[in-house]
Order: structure tokens, then sequence, then C-alpha cells
């Protein structure tokens, strides 16, 4: 199981998460696109970073509402999701490839994740818009009990491959959905953060807010780095799922 | 000598340029890149109108700067500018390749192109971006007497090429720079500027606003399609420039 | 009933509407505030010309959606909501005030209009907004048969008062709502235009889809200015309602 | 003399200044305007914050340049710093009379300021668009000994008045301006900042770079919050300049 990380968030004068503290923990990095954080300067050292660090590089495109920071649903099209898609992802790659690395997957942002796996047009739109792509590309959505669905519609619409994350510190309920962080216990402590991650590597399930247990195989692991702690916690991780 | 001009520039809603009806007559098309116009759906549908007629396809990238539709000079770091072009370069790039084109080319926008012409920091900068792409693009910019002088550059900073293009309906001083917009007989009519491109495909030269003959090797020639008016003389200055 | 129209939609260079010649002929122009067209500019321009031509203004605020103008639905909070009006109605109302003119009322536009109409949270947030803005404002939305409830939703929030328009061109059905403009017929031609306008005028009441007479008090009806045509309706609807 | 600092300068997801630390302990606060920095619902927080500790209110406003903080300079016309200006001032000054509060002052931010104090073309606009504001609102400033001449242009252009502002942590140059921050020493050290206050506070004057004593009338001083050290020179400060 891998680690990523959604990094490059940054915008300009300002600075969001510990991108150079997290880079050396991480196997692959989501890098925001610039429509919801991520102006071109901090894409472009992004991506040194990660290639300092062997880093795997992902597009991480999102819905265009900066102010928003990508998380409030909005209503497009199909060809507006498709178009919107396309020029993040062409713009993380051709900057990929000017630092000498090579983007193999898309991840999704915040609302436009969210709305994805909640709605049919929506995912079709997403694959829609990576099987249009010149070059292949994996697609990184949830790892949920409807893997085998996703796996169909991907074969479908003539995407190369997905890659299925969970989450590292979300509890989730019996579904296989995250639950809401309105809801009390959505977001697991560290304790519960590094039991959660042990039981997926060693048995390929999560425990449930109800108590039962959850079979989700998981390519990828979502981990966090907005401060010190969490980053200290990645680390942890990173032995955990190493071990496995 | 090919004809060249400004497409894509409509954004959103808004609506600019007569796209379709010029794109059969031209040979290159400088497609903008959504920072002084063009939002990623009309990026898509320039790029499958170039492809329907065969048209080579340019970036057309611009200082971030929507409202004033690129046309004020900002003050840019060389940094922030090289990044700044690499963004709007490859979202152009792979959005055209993933319409089975290639990019061949990169011409700035409005005060970018004029800054680069004027001032050497930014050219460096522009030519470093360039350079350090993934990929060669040829560099479209301005035919003057210092031709040679701007080869060397490029040379020096490993481009693979330059574009000079000269000005259809545009008033030449006698140093070969464009004569401002403010003064009066910048801007041709058109039976001058039919004129000028005559003598432009037949001597290689333009008449400057003094009377004096001043020699320009250009490649490519600007023309403009914003109303019908305009895209008549395009259709003429292509049977000009077919003749010679 | 009075003509109002949604003006100032221009934005930087891209030209939208017939302003200039609308303008002579309605009673209130609705003012586009800078979130979905209408820079600071064309904003001083509209407001310079509504002064000329002793037309009322109104705030005419939107999603901050300005590739997708404000046409897309956006999941904002309600305090997002109540802020974006704020800033965009008092950014109007101070320009306003330094050409002379006094703000008088708020129209939510597109998506955000029809959220409005269509969810009482959303409408909940606008009254909100227009209640704790620190002058009074009318609010403008759709006559409906809901008019009533409408009243006494804006007498709790204690608005200074609402505005209800009924829509020149589009055709209604049975329960009030305009027939959605993917259905045939949703949007009437100049002679069903000018027959529902007198209807209106003369008798309270549209005739919906279905045949059936609905009445609907109106205090404002709202045309477009997109084209000649349309702008010569207007000024026959003028006629129509000065009648009346 | 009284303290004034940026705040409001955060943006949506995004986080800058430690505002409720800094509030407590100034007089002014120079509210961000939303084109550099500082969304709608940041500045509804921010006002409701100057409220809560009696802290006067100015408009920050900027070159329309959010991904460059308003740092970087652009050739803007003067009708269009004029429209500008006058959109971020009317935003805020309605926003604020909504938290109770009444604008009184406006000072442009970074690159805008800079080129309000090197040209004079750029200050003439700046004071048109206040005396063109429907209310008199004071215009903020650097203190040079140009301010009797700053002083003759305002009262010429119907401004109600000057704020002057002096520098707490900026070295000077002989002729009173602000050393390069590219210049080593440019930005004192605490020590030196507050020994330059008490100067400032006791004799109205500070020591320049080459060691000369030069005037300076400041009505206000400029201090900055970005982090914990900052705030605590802050209360330092406003200790030392209740003292005087």
């Amino acid at each position: 199981m891998q680690l990523n990380c959604d990094l490059g968030e940054s915008y300009g004068s300002w600075t969001m998460g510990m991108d150079a503290a997290v880079m050396p923990h991480i196997h692959q990095a989501n890098i925001a696109c610039g429509f919801h954080g991520g102006d071109p300067l901090t894409i472009r050292k992004t991506l040194a970073l990660a290639a300092e660090h062997g880093v795997a590089v992902g597009a991480h495109p999102a819905y265009p509402d900066l102010v928003g920071f990508g998380r409030r649903s909005m209503d497009l099209s199909s060809e507006e999701i498709i178009a919107t898609l396309l020029y993040q992802i062409a713009a993380l790659d051709g900057m990929a490839a000017s630092e000498g690395l090579q983007l193999t997957y898309v991840k999704p942002h915040g609302a436009l994740y969210n709305d994805m796996m909640a709605k049919t047009e929506v995912r079709a739109a997403v694959m829609a818009a990576l099987a249009s792509y010149h070059r292949p590309l994996k697609l990184m959505l949830l790892a949920t009990p409807q893997a085998q669905s996703h796996r169909d519609e991907a074969a479908a619409a003539g995407l190369s491959g997905l890659l299925f994350e969970a989450f590292a510190d979300r509890c989730y309920d019996d579904k296989g959905a995250l639950l809401s962080r309105r809801q009390a216990g959505a977001v697991l402590n560290q304790e519960q953060t590094l039991a959660q991650v042990t039981q997926l590597s060693r048995k390929g399930s999560v425990t449930t807010v109800s108590g039962q247990e959850l079979h989700l195989q998981a390519d990828t692991l979502c981990v966090h780095g907005d401060n010190l702690e969490a980053v200290n916690i990645i680390a942890a991780l990173r032995q955990i799922v190493e071990v496995a």
C-alpha cells in the first residue's frame, strides 16, 4: 500500500501544508493544478521537490473555485468537466515532464472528488476526460464495496487503470462511505488512525462506526500534512505500510 | 510567408473574434491559454476547429490579467514569467495532443509580447521558459532589424528556432518598431494593408512612416479576425502570400 | 408595471448586451457586480448611463463564477452567501452614490436566483444579507403563486419590501414556474411575448403551457437586450405597459 | 501618533497574519478589499473584530493581482485605477457600515502604494478616485519631505485630508524614501525598530542610513503582525506612542 498526499496547495503569498516535511515520507504527490490552489510557481517548486525525493506525481484537478478551495459542489455540464480536467491535467503533465517527471495518475479534488463518487454522470465525465487525454493516466478514487462496478465503468470508458485509496484518519460507515465530518467521531485521533492503517495493511479491512468489519482493497492511503503532528503520523504510517 | 492569427480569445459566455470564419484562411492559430482569454472549453473547441482545417497551432500565453485582457504590463520576476509560461504552454500542448495536434510554437500575447521585444530580461525569461520546456518549441516574435541579435540570444538559450512575424495592418517607424496606436496613421486601412503585404511578399520590405524602405525578413504575417471586414481582408492577404 | 433588464454584463474587453440601446426604454437596470460579469470600469459606465436616462438601479449579484457567468449552481454556506452578497451590494451601492444615484433593490443573478426560488435556505440567506445591509433595499424575485409566503418570509427577516417580476418572453407551467429552457416552447416568440405582456398588463394573468389562466401580480417585467431584435421588442413592451 | 496595520489579508482557506492578536494593540486597521487578499467572508470577520476592539477602519485597495498579492506594478490607465479603487472602497464602506463602523480612510496596497508615491499620474488617479467617492475619505500615504507638495495636490483634488505614515521597522535613506528591501539593513531588527519609533515619537525624526537626522511628521505608524514576535513588537510600540 502506497501513501498519497495532497501537496502544492499554496497560492501566491499564501502558504498551506508542510510540503517539504511531508515529501520524504510519501510515495505519491497529488499536486494542485491552479483551480483550487497551486499557482504556476508553486507547481514548479512542488514538482522539483517530488523529483528530489523520487515521489510519483499525479494531477489534483478541481472545480474552478479558488475562494472556496474547490470544496463547494458546482453544477458543471459534462463537457465543462471534461475540458476543465483536460486543461489542468495537461498543465501538470507538461510541467512535470519539464522537471524530468512523468505524470501517472489523476485524483480529483474536494467537491469534485465527492461528486465523482456520488454521481454517475460526474464520474462518467471524469472518466471521459482521462480517456480523451492523449496518454494513459490512472484515476485515483475511493476504495468502496462498489470497486468492481467502478472497474467495469473504467474499462468501458477505456481507462488504463484505477487506483483505489483508503483514508487513514477517517471513520467509515457500514456502507463503506466516509462518515460526514459533521458527525462525531468522523475524524480519527492518532491512536485510532494507526490502528485503522494497521488493520488495513494486515487484514485489508476497516472497522466501521457500528463495529462491523468491512473489507476494502486499497492501493494507496490518503494522508495529510497540514501540521507537524500530521507529519509525524505520516512517518509512523510509512513504517506500518512498509512492514506489511 | 504564412498567416497567423490570435484565436480562442472568447471567455465563458463572452464571445470574441470570428474564429470559425478566420480558420479556413490562415496557416497558424495562436491560441489563448486562459490567462487573458480562452477558458478550457473555448480552447478545446478552437483546437478542434484548427484540426478540422489543418491549421498549425501555437500557444498564446499572457500575463495573468483577465480583466485587462493581458494588455497591461505587469512587473513579474523572471522566475514568475518562466513558471507562468510553462503552465500555459503545457496546458495548450496537452490539450492539442488530445485533439490529435502537435503544438509547434509559442507567441506571447499583448503586454508580454511588447515587454519581450522591449526588455532584455523579459525576453531572456521567455526564452528560458521555452528552453526549459520538455519539447522543442519555436518562439514567434517581431521581425525587426535586430533579428540577428535575437537569433543569437535564442541560440545561446538553446531554443529550437524563431518565427519572425510582420504586421499586415500596422505602420512601421524607421527603426522597424510598430507606430504606437496613439499616433495618427498607426493602423493601416484596407488598401494600405494590401499594399504593405504585397511589398513584404515581393520585396521583403515595408515603407516606413517617413517613406523609407525598410527590409524585414518575415516568416509569418499577423492578421486579425475581429469582424467581417477583417475576415475579408485575410482572404485577400492569403491570395497575395500564396502568389508570392 | 415597470421594465427591468440585466445590464453591465460586459467584462474587460468582452462586450455583452446592447446597454446603450436598451437603457432609454427601461425603468430599472439590474447591474452586474463583478462576480459573473461587470468589471469596475463597466459598472461605472453603466451607472453613468443609467443616471443619464433617469433609470432606477439595482445590484445584480451572483455566485463567484466568472467563467460560468454565474449560471452554475454552487453549494455555498449561508454565511458565504451573506458575505458574498454584502460585498457585491456594497460595491454597487457606493459606486452608484458616487454617480449621484441611489441603489434601491437587489436582484440575484442566474443560478443564485434559481436557487433562491427553489431552496428555502438559500432564500433565507439572501434575505438575511439584505436585512443585515445598513440601508433598506428591496429584493426582486419571481412572481409566483407563493408570493404571499415570500412576503411573510421577507417580513419575518425584516426586509423593507419585495419586487415581484414576471418574464415577458418565457412560458409558464401550471404551477407558475418558468418552463425549463430545455422544453419546447419555453421561450416565446415576439408575437407571443407581446400577447403575454398585454395579458399581464390588462388582466394580471398569463396563459400557462396547458392553456390555463394563472393570476400573477407582477411589479416589474424582466426584458432582455441581447440584440437589436430584442431591443425593438423592449420598445414595444414599453408602450404596452405605459398604456396599461 | 497612531498605529496602523494591514489586516484581513487571508483568502478563503488560506490564512495570513495574526489578526486577532494584533487588533487589540492598534488604532487603525487597513482592510484588504478582495483584489490582493480578503474574500467577502474574511472582510466581514475582520470588520467584526475591528468593531469589537474599537479600531478605526480603512480600505486597503490594490491592483487586481491575487496571485501576486498586489505586489507587482501593473500599467493601469487613470480611469482603470479610479474605477478599481471606487469598487474596492465602496465594497469596504458598505460592509463596514453594515457592521456599525464608519470607513474613514484609504491606504493603497503594495505596488499601487509604491507607484502612488513614485508617479505623479498614479497619485493623481488615486486622489481623483477618493475625490469622486460620495463621502469624504482621507488618504494614507508615506510621510516624506514632500509632504507639503502632497498636501497641495490633495487640496487641489478636493480631498478631505491626508494621513501621513512612517514605517516602524524600515530604514530610511537621506531623501526620506524607504531603503529597498534588497539592500542590507533595509529592515530593522527589534531593537532598532523600538529606537526608531522612540525617536519619531519624541523628536519627530528618524536617523537615515547615512546617519543624518531627517524630520518626518507622521500621523500614524505602519506596523506588521505576521507572527508572534511581530505582535510583541506592536505591543511595545503601543506603549512608546502612548507615552509620547
